[in-house]
């Protein structure tokens, strides 16, 4: 199928591809020539090694994907020769998923189709919403640390990301309200539950005087709530859209509940807004994949779903557990870490002259990896915390893994 | 797995929804507010009444999608539970796909892997270019008229864009460097092969010619190509990119050759700047989707890439030889049309002084649809021209549809 072409005479002649060969460059904006790279996608590839117990990334666990239920669905779509599964679809989202998605979502005040926009992963729809708000220099008020693909999104859009103080109750809305009063935000942004990179949760407390204060200045809060399905010790505290769904935004997706190489995740907000975030959907990708929308909704509707996630919480649990015993037997004192009830992550925090990234190095060596902490400041920090991830290796890596970074630690000075 | 929240004390009461309802709005962007729809779509909404004959979207044929050698790749991923599939994957795609890329692509200069970049779909690819490119007001050349979703994606960039007088021949390079002449642009964007939405072929002086231009004066020219593979009177002129691979990006896709669903694209760029596209990718959406890069990579790999493609050239040459056949039968004199060698599109031109908004109107009372001209241009146009598809429609409805239009045309007054 190759539209072979022999022989062409170039209108100009091939050059060496060198650095100085160029003579002339192609004119990208700024902007984009001061982008950074996603750092954790770069730290992910040195620690990705074959032969490495990773505990870098955020990965489900492969052996737990539902491979049958989507293969049921991909026989019902596929083999039922269903075109429009194959076809372009709604910048919204198709309705099949859109009308699943308004009845799993709980909610205080009625969800139409109208409320929800599908996205390619919960990544895009951070992208939309900065698309959406943000003008060079609008300030964006979040946790400390804060996840590292917000700050890679709106980097890009001239944010000024200004995080507020935090604690083991997670973002603190007092800080918040002081920041504000010194000086207005566009939007305020944090993993309210079992957060990324920290594992901590915002009670139900900070909850609602969070959404006190963003309807008292006008400003919306971005909910990013990829892990509350991944709960270990009970409920979490309603997401903050439960709250008040008039200035919450919530970012929700399949990637941890199915699968993130499907990229489908969604967002909520009140639906009189909803036309400018489709807009700028458009602008973008046009919509989100058909198929893999279909795919889902298929596997949700034939009630695989709750099922699975009880399968999925079971085995990250008993990994959590595990990871928690091995660090209490094999961290050395001076060192400690948060104690998650869901999610992917928990966070272990150094004596603050030691520095994680340096770590790393001895880490990887030792074939054991994780994510130093520096990543998820938006502005300079001391660095002396990393992020585990328990959701990617079976329980005898994990004691394995963790023994060999006690190891690592013990040959530390940890007193200053 | 509803995490039901039976009651929940608000922090602020639920206000009834309408627009005069809120005291407070969310604090978007100028640039979001003032972003139109992309016009094509929104007509799509009104055309694609069951029961109308559509001529106005630019969709393959259901009937012919690929169903069975789809099933068989997931088949393959999924009963081989091939945990990568439906993992995170690459920013710039799975190496499985783009290894098979830089073999099927043509080539003047060895192509690696890095020189690919997987898209979701060659709208994100064009997104893409916008992103690493365009600064408010920065000039990009194209022809007249040119691509919908070019200007719907480009004008959240404040791109000025600036068409160049186009022929039967497409893109007039001569044009295009007395524009040049007069003021710098930062891109040009052409649909050289089967363009959208007129069909017209640039030939083979007029791509050289528009090369060495684009080398002198130092502008890349964003060659989009999703058609070539559709050709249906021998093969196209060859790609600019294969004639000058430093100064062309080639936008390509696998919409209209296997499903617009899986939303499946690649650009082809120099190498040395793709990792200012993968960086700009990475803080869109992290990655495409792994799941349907896989299908289509065992689609491919497996040989049925090149007899696919072959039997829909087949099926839509017929129908455009139908509708050219039908169009020369129904339309009354003072009509012209474009004869397309490939693609999906022809444009039809009215006298100018008809408009082809009211005939639209016209036309969907009779149950037939077509794309009005003026969304095709950037600025203000006379809009005495229609875009019409002939891939969607099965032969009897091609004829009778057309019918319709040279009825409905009949009844204008055809000379000012």
């Amino acid at each position: 199928m190759c539209i072979c072409v022999v022989k062409i005479e170039s209108a100009s002649a091939p050059k060496a591809a060198g650095p100085q060969a160029e003579a002339q460059e192609w004119p990208f904006s700024n902007r984009a020539l001061t982008l950074e790279n996603n750092i954790l996608r770069e730290i992910l590839k040195v620690t990705d090694i074959p032969g490495v117990i990773s505990f870098a990334g955020g990965m489900p666990a492969p052996e737990l994907f539902p491979y049958e239920g989507l293969f049921e669905a991909a026989r019902t779509l596929l083999e039922g020769r269903d075109g429009n599964a194959l076809q372009y679809s709604l910048s919204r989202g198709t309705h099949e998923l859109r009308k699943w998605l308004i009845e799993y979502c709980p909610s205080t005040v009625p969800l139409t189709e109208e409320d929800v926009l599908v996205t390619s992963g919960a990544q895009q729809a951070l992208d939309i919403v900065g698309r959406a708000f943000l003008e060079r220099g609008d300030r964006v008020l979040t946790s400390h640390p804060t996840y590292v693909g917000l700050i890679h999104s709106f980097n890009f859009y001239g944010a000024d990301m200004v995080t507020c103080r935090t604690d083991e109750q997670g973002l603190d809305p007092d800080a918040v309200e002081k920041e504000l009063k010194r000086k207005s935000a566009k939007l305020i942004y944090l993993v309210a539950t079992y957060d990324n990179p920290t594992g901590r949760t915002q009670p139900l407390e900070r909850r609602k005087r969070l959404m006190e204060i963003a309807a008292h200045y006008g400003v919306p809060v971005i909910d990013d709530n990829p892990y509350a399905e991944l709960s270990y010790r009970g409920a979490p505290p309603p997401s903050l859209r439960l709250l008040d769904p008039e200035w919450a935004l919530e970012l929700k997706t399949f990637s941890k509940m199915i699968s993130p190489g499907l990229r489908i995740g969604w967002m909520i907000a009140p639906r009189q807004y909803m036309g400018i975030f489709e807009k700028v959907k458009q602008s973008t990708d046009l919509h989100t994949n058909t198929f893999c929308q279909r795919l889902i909704h298929l596997f949700c509707t034939s009630g695989k779903l709750e099922p699975h996630v009880a399968k999925l919480c079971k085995a990250y649990s008993a990994r959590l557990d595990c990871m928690l015993a091995a660090l209490e037997e094999h961290m050395p004192e001076g060192i400690t870490w948060t104690k998650p009830d869901g999610g992917l992550f928990l966070w272990v925090m150094l004596p603050e002259h030691l520095d994680a990234e340096p770590l790393l190095k001895a880490a990887v060596a030792e074939k054991v990896a994780f994510v130093p902490g520096r990543p998820f400041y938006p502005k300079a920090d001391s660095g002396s915390a990393f992020r585990l991830n328990f959701s990617n290796q079976p329980e005898d890596k994990i004691r394995d893994g963790i023994g060999r970074l006690g190891r690592i630690l013990r040959k530390q000075r940890l007193t200053a």
